[in-house]
């Protein structure tokens, strides 16, 4: 690819800045970032455009099917239409897994009442008409992990958690087991079924979604998710029923329909420089069936594409800013994976991901804060204005991110609120209404200054060294 | 009914107060109506027994099915369990509709995406594989009633509202009629189907279904209620579509099923001279088949009935508090119409319901604030402890108190904090969770202490006056 060529295309594209402005820049010459960044703060409606279109024009978008389709072709088209450039749908091949029309969970006794169920990525389906059981509760995934083999032979496990709101979102990963691992656990102990309290914070009828897996060897069973207030109630159940056995019937009809197509959505905002690696600044377009994916992650999408749109009204930068929209993340980084096997070779210069809602960003890491603290510290100090802290975790970068992992490169982490994130997470509450536009425009506002200064960064962003005119990995294969 | 002997009877019942206070009384004397409403509002679980119990052994309880029934004789068993006299399960028939198991609504163009919808009580049903129609969109209803006649042949309604949060509950009325007549106009102009923004304050992808009605002699069509998302999000699809048309597919399979059997639940605490007419103490018991009713209106119930409880707790009461728990009222008020017409000819000292959540109570309503200005002012001056002012307005009762506006009786309306009532009514949300212990406990106090002072009035609760030995009433017609 001819990156001169497309670097004057860019320049072509140069659109004039928005009329409406609270402070306007003189006429006379191009605004700077950080003046953009500002602008955005109190008037960005270019992230709004994006995930309030998405939603609204599309919907559901679950990865591997005819609906993630419709999102990627729909992403690259407003791609095209803001001014991207170097637009494309790369494709590749996943494994692919739909939920099924059917999803009922019924306490037969001894009591009678429904309970919102939706399975979880990766469920078997349960006999046509259903199975019914008694329930075996475990308050938390240990307790069924000590469960002795063969224990639960016949029966359906119930897994509660006790997650909390976290800023930081860590009570995922608290929580996240009971998910994550617990059907296997519950099917390699003979269980006929798995129903769980759901990942999440909210107390609303509807159920998260999200993946499990079965270990090799063992045969995936039907595993659901029950909503909080569901999974509360049948708690409350347990301890009316006294020595009462509890019964469940259960009906899910998800199936594993083998190889299907996804996609990774790109565009570029080309730099002048084709020699300098470029910015990656990546989400994912696909979401759960049950979801329209405003928070998860229409948002992410809308605010990398935002930013890097923004550094453009600056000049076109240095570097080339890359947007990735990854495909199928929610169903196991398909995406991800894809991206790196095919582009492992081309390097890039940081990463960074937007994947958690749109909510304000609080703080700043890197993994070059000892290795490039003068960048680190710019960048950190370029970001206090928004009420953004330098933080001292090593960034690790999102689940898109694996190619910049791959290549042991720099990453950025711009974390956010996610006091709400686990409220919304998974379910079909994940609509636009959610989106708290001052703050959506915050994100926008960060990472258009951080996008910004690394986009014209000329030396090495993971070390402040001058970069080789021809990096050692590009002369390879 | 031989009023003494059952009032005897409940003397026997008088159960010893809980062991547990935070300021005991002398064991030696029975406490009064006032230490007992100071109790309730720290430590009664009498209510959350009641509401927890309800919404976990029986959950949704639509008015003249099995649920329903299952709902009566647990409350029957429930009133006899906690020392009520003369409980009885009287029952009445009633004109029933349900919902059927299919609601599916779905954009097809210009944008396709699933709607979350269900049914309105009263709905026609679509042909089998549903309807697909233009949808015409409306702002208000009078927007729809000022459409032409005919002008919605072979089209969709759509109909929307602002409706807001209002601690009085008071944009239910400005709301309401989008639901309440909406359907009907739209039939009457012609209209093949319709769907509303749900009638509610909430953002959350739960329909609020409610009844409907048709006008005499226009047959009823599909009607559906949206999420108030996915009512949004419809109307964005209007905004972005521009002159196309937006097209939606409709399917439900709702039915009106005949005559079936409910019946109103009753107990009553017998007082010392059943020469006093009672005071009634109201609720409903019925809920929609979509919610498990712990706000609507199985707080209601446990509040009339913890209230009622607690008086005894001081020793009989003069008069006999009689508690009734409606049936079918969602539906159409037909337990209310139905008592009043079994018991019309015996008179009601005062009447009060509790059907509108669990949030505090802040205003107390009488219609005799200038016929019994004394007693007025000493109930008023008896809850102010508890946060609730004397109000001006004349009390009008609740829907479950036709006996009393029956016979032109005297009315009590402990007004409670509506801000959030109608982000759950009616929908799947209204479950155990909402339920703020602290707040229904101060309805118990100020229900305990309101009802103490009523059941130990022994002169006339409307007039002030003596009562007379034998009221006109109840010598016959």
């Amino acid at each position: 690819m001819n990156r001169t060529l497309t670097a004057l295309a860019a320049i072509a594209l140069l659109a004039p800045i928005p009329a409406v402005s609270q402070t306007p820049p003189p006429a006379s010459r191009v605004p700077s970032v950080e003046e953009i960044a500002d602008r955005a703060l109190v008037e960005d409606m270019l992230a709004w455009d994006f995930v309030e279109g998405i939603t609204t024009e599309v919907g559901p978008r679950q990865a591997g099917t005819e609906d993630e389709a419709r999102g990627r072709a729909w992403a690259v088209d407003w791609l095209k239409r803001n001014g991207f450039a170097n637009v494309a749908d790369e494709p590749f091949m996943m494994d692919t897994w739909v939920p099924g029309d059917i999803a009922r969970a019924r306490v037969t006794a001894p009591f009678a009442q429904d309970l919102a169920v939706l399975p979880l990525g990766n469920s078997a389906a349960t006999p046509r008409g259903g199975l019914e059981a008694e329930v075996v509760f475990f308050r938390t995934v240990d307790e069924l992990r000590a469960a002795p083999e063969g224990s639960l032979r016949g029966k359906i496990a119930y897994v509660s958690h006790q997650m909390r709101p976290a800023q930081d979102g860590s009570h995922y990963g608290f929580a996240g087991p009971v998910r994550w691992v617990g059907p296997g656990l519950a099917a390699s102990k003979g269980a006929v079924g798995i129903v769980i309290k759901s990942v999440g914070t909210d107390h609303h009828r509807n159920p998260h979604t999200g993946s499990t897996s079965f270990p090799e060897g063992v045969k995936p069973i039907p595993a659901g998710a029950l909503s909080l207030p569901d999974a509360e109630n049948l708690e409350r159940m347990f301890a009316r029923a006294g020595d009462r056995p509890v019964r469940l019937r259960l009906e899910m009809n998800p199936r594993q329909i083998g190889r299907t197509q996804s996609g990774n959505v790109v565009g570029e905002i080309v730099g002048t420089n084709p020699l300098l690696p470029p910015v990656l600044v990546a989400c994912h377009i696909d979401s759960w069936w049950n979801s329209p994916g405003a928070f998860d992650d229409g948002a992410g999408c809308a605010i990398v594409a935002a930013a890097a749109r923004n550094v453009l009204y600056a000049g076109p930068p240095l570097r080339t800013i890359r947007v990735l929209m990854a495909g199928a993340e929610e169903t196991g980084l398909w995406g991800s994976r894809a991206y790196s096997e095919a582009h492992l070779a081309e390097p890039i210069a940081v990463g960074i991901e937007s994947d958690f809602g749109a909510d304000r960003v609080w703080r700043f890491d890197s993994n070059f804060r000892e290795s490039n603290p003068a960048l680190h510290a710019r960048i950190a100090g370029s970001v206090a204005r928004f009420g953004v802290s330098g933080g001292t975790a090593v960034a690790t970068g999102g689940a898109d991110l694996n190619i910049v992992r791959d290549q042991k490169g720099a990453l950025i982490d711009l974390r956010q609120d996610g006091t709400r994130y686990f409220d919304l997470h998974h379910t079909p509450d994940d609509t636009l209404d959610k989106i708290d536009l001052a703050q959506l425009r915050q994100n926008v506002a960060v990472w258009t200054q951080v996008v910004g200064i690394l986009a014209n960064e000329p030396n090495s962003i993971l070390t402040g060294g001058p970069i080789p005119a021809a990096p050692p990995i590009m002369q390879g294969e």
